[in-house]
């Protein structure tokens, strides 16, 4: 590690993502400093930087932009600004990661991942699912060949509690803000790319949902090119607790991986046994694979070794939720091809 | 139970699941003596009676509907004959028990319902899955409403090996000799009627079972009248065994059942933690409720109280067959009423 | 099992477990029919023999003594007879199945173990646990050398509710009456002999259980001959039922068996996850351990082979309970040499 | 926390445990900032320091005491040296964090303690397995009453594998160096204190521990004030890796806390049923529970509130240790009384 250059980042957004993603670079990533964080809300920007001693905020994220020093941007603004922030990221020569999804527009994917490729910059988006000890595992079980070749694929994705009737209004709806995590965890843990897609789906959590013009649960069925058939289902909300299960099933075996708990705890009374829910929601669950992404790309930039979760991992997740919504629009299985 | 009759059973068909009847009608089922067991094979007959001191054995199943001392039938012959079998016992007064599906084709199950309401005896379907423990208390659970209105329902069901080919050539496909259990058990645990089917499947397992014309794997959406979305996975082929569990989710919570293994061993050295796979088959891990459903169908007889799985509760599993073999066909989502 | 001699058995005593013995033998042993049933309280002989079809009802046992047809006896009668009985028995040339512990006193065990020697019968003392599934698989892996050296044994071993204090008063005191399987299982489980108890207990769940002179919470300490350390705790009232679980910890590895349960339900709601309570007692806990000793009892007489549980099991038991004893009384460590 | 003193630490000893202690206080600990590093081999604290911008490193630790601008110490250095830092750091005024055991010598600690209490500083004693969520939980769930009174206490504590034979040398036996977490974890559990030690031991896991004169297989048993019983089972070498698990039985219940894994994956093929085992060791085990001690001494301190472990809790274990290791020598009960 010692030989490895130390990789100077602006982080563009100071809100949720955008302050798990400083706090992680600036404390718990070897070999990764921050040297600006940008907001448009300043005091955001301000409130962090003093925290974590990060040496400039700024409302302006050009600043960064600007900055010679900085190696690479973590781009946690709002989505539609992503596109637009990798293309100019790119132009001025910064290694880029960038939350998912790019955009909800393949022209504009396409314009800012031909952006990257000119550029010649690195490009990692933020599926950090993918880097979940649990779900890492049973990707590396399949990879080694020991569940045999995939048949079944099952992912149970399910929110503790929908979010604000405003956020679902602009969120581009459940498969682009909620179902495009499963999306990438299929491709990811089966190795294989989907074909087909058929929903099934309506508003059972809120009516206020569907007057949003969205659906709250879904049952998704995929066909694999190779041939496997896989099933998602997500509902808005679990009372349990965030709800997050794969299980993948083939020739060989099969590798479930199930919830985390904050404690392991079994209380037996005289009313049955008892134990934890699952870890409340993403925050609590997938804390270990946000600092998990951003070391792999800090070291993808330091090593100039390919990013884990490419330009490509971004756009695919896009195309599927399109013809997942237009499966449920139209009440029929939409090819890939189709989009 | 002491002022109650004892019910004298004839037992058609001294195959597999005819022996098990047998067995536990003789010797489990208080309140129950088998008169007689018939089978073409008159030495399957004659063996099983030997063995259960059943006092007569036939290859004439004519002789046990001719016997006026004989109040029940316990129908294990062949698929094929169950509704002709089903309108002789009723003509003859008998009360039945008929193993499932009762027919492939709906004017032959209409005409087997038909003879039953006329004769007015009791007609009783081998959904057994029903008398599981472990699904009981699942749908205990579901009608108690503790997990509130149901929104997602999944099912799991693979066997741990496929039966042989020339079984598969004659077997109605895998939706008519399989899946048929499942869409009982769906109905059962969400208490709701299916109005519409998807289905993706194919051949994963064994080409043998596609040249044969049924298919091997298959992802089973339902949609139920009252909004809840379900999903059955089915393989004919778990390397790790039978594999049968279940889970409801809902409002207010989540109920799942998990398989049952023969020993609760966990054994840890240092590759790992292992412990005991699933109990095999069906006939390990259904034992008990060939029992209780065989005690209920008695019981129903001696209260002359309404039997637990109904005509109709046999007749609507096929016509979701139907509709599942058809989306198959066509690649397209189903309505029951278009069967 | 064809050629093998069906074995005729008369049982003494039916009360709770001589009536389980008695409907096993009479519907569940293949190769065993029950000739006879004899109990003080004749009702209670003759209800049992009336119900499973046993053709001899008696208020004396010297009828089931006498009767030369008769091939074994399963006594099951109270357990200040236990002794006598086997050595009547044994001078009759009955093979004999007896209940747990033979007596609370040596010289009187020895008696009776001279007794069958000297008749050369078959004796088989009725530690059913050793036939349960878990940990009839955790002495399996023991044996096969998958955990290496024993070095630490545990067992947990409590009862869902004391008896009455009546029963506790003549029950020669928890060690002979409740730990005595477990001293049994310590044995079989480590495959080694116990040359030292420590005993820590006191009176923790009513004070009527020490007015009559004895505890109901304990935790022994064993040292085994080869220098394992074994561990028992015992409850005479665990809120949630019956806690019969037991751990094998060696150079190799661990094994754990759990406990039983009567389903396999799993329920998340908002207050957390929640499964079964073990299954209530030794009834609903052992039954298929009753059922397996049986069978393996009969064999033993048909193929005139050893039976798995010997008199010299029957015996140490009883002295690593009065050792047991002891080292309550006189607070120190007591080797079984002392006894 | 704004308006709370930032509190700053120096750190002696820059060993394994005092490498964690100042990269939690650097990085993870809010109100927390390390001034210097101590240690005698210079390189050692010089090398921490440049990693965690430590702007002092000293072979000296006399350097940090000295300093008028530290408010408190955290003392990771060789155990020998504990209760003599102890009594320098109080006397310069600074709050005391120190590793277990303060020493093997009761006149050493009251030394210690009595210098603490007359400079009036704060100190806390390193057992950090409190902090661990799974057995908070389990106090929590005691000190609430859901178990109601306290019947029967495990623990199990198992290492991976023993330690170099010339660290057994020096360690201060089994009870000083390993068992004695067990000791405070049976007080912190339970909330009583111990009355009476019982140990059964050998060396059964390496004939080189026993040369060096100590044991490395435990079984403790524990009798409490209020008449609960605990036992403790160790070893040295599981190979399954870190055993930490402890159950506590009560008259309203049982709670338990088993192993943590690595992650939550399931893996099922034709041989069995597998999954992950424990963390490897007390680094990947306990890591939160090291920055949750930290923080709770460092709020202790800004808030002048009482440390959550304190010097008498730092006594007693070592009292224990002490009673266990004469009872093993002795082969009988020993009280604390006689220490």
């Amino acid at each position: 590690m010692d030989n490895l250059k130390t990789i100077r980042l602006g982080v563009i957004g100071a809100g949720r993502i955008g302050k798990i993603h400083a706090e992680n670079l600036a404390t718990r990533i070897p070999g990764a400093s921050v040297s600006a964080i940008a907001d448009p809300i300043l005091s955001a920007a301000q409130e962090t930087a003093e925290r974590l001693h990060i040496p400039v905020a700024c409302a302006d994220y050009h600043q960064i932009l600007d900055d010679a020093d900085i190696d690479a941007v973590a781009i946690c603004s709002s989505t539609d600004t992503h596109a637009r922030l990798i293309v100019e990221a790119a132009r001025t020569g910064k290694h880029i990661f960038c939350e998912k999804p790019i955009a909800y527009d393949l022209a504009k994917i396409d314009e800012a991942l031909a952006a990257v490729e000119k550029a010649g910059v690195k490009l990692q988006i933020g599926f950090n699912r993918r880097f979940d000890p649990n779900f890492r595992r049973v990707r590396q079980m399949v990879r080694d060949g020991k569940i045999g070749d995939v048949h079944i694929l099952r992912i149970t994705s399910r929110d503790p509690a929908p979010p604000p009737i405003e956020y679902v209004k602009v969120s581009g709806g459940i498969f682009f803000d909620m179902t495009i995590h499963d999306f990438d965890m299929a491709r990811y843990l089966s190795g294989d790319e989907v074909e087909e897609v058929y929903v099934a789906g309506g508003v059972r959590v809120d009516p206020r949902i569907g007057e949003a013009g969205d659906i709250d649960t879904a049952v998704v069925t995929l066909i694999f090119k190779g041939g496997a058939i896989g099933t998602i289902d997500n509902s808005r909300k679990a009372v349990y607790g965030y709800d997050q299960r794969v299980e993948v099933f083939g020739s060989e075996g099969m590798v479930t991986a199930f919830n985390n708990t904050p404690d392991s705890h079994v209380y037996s009374n005289a009313e049955g046994v008892h134990s934890a829910k699952p870890l409340y929601f993403f925050l609590e669950r997938y804390m270990d694979s946000f600092i998990a992404e951003m070391k792999e790309f800090v070291e993808s930039v330091q090593k100039d070794s390919p990013p884990p979760v490419t330009g490509a991992d971004g756009r695919i997740p896009v195309m599927i939720a399109m013809a997942a919504t237009r499966s449920y629009m139209e009440k029929r299985p939409v090819k890939l091809s189709e989009i």
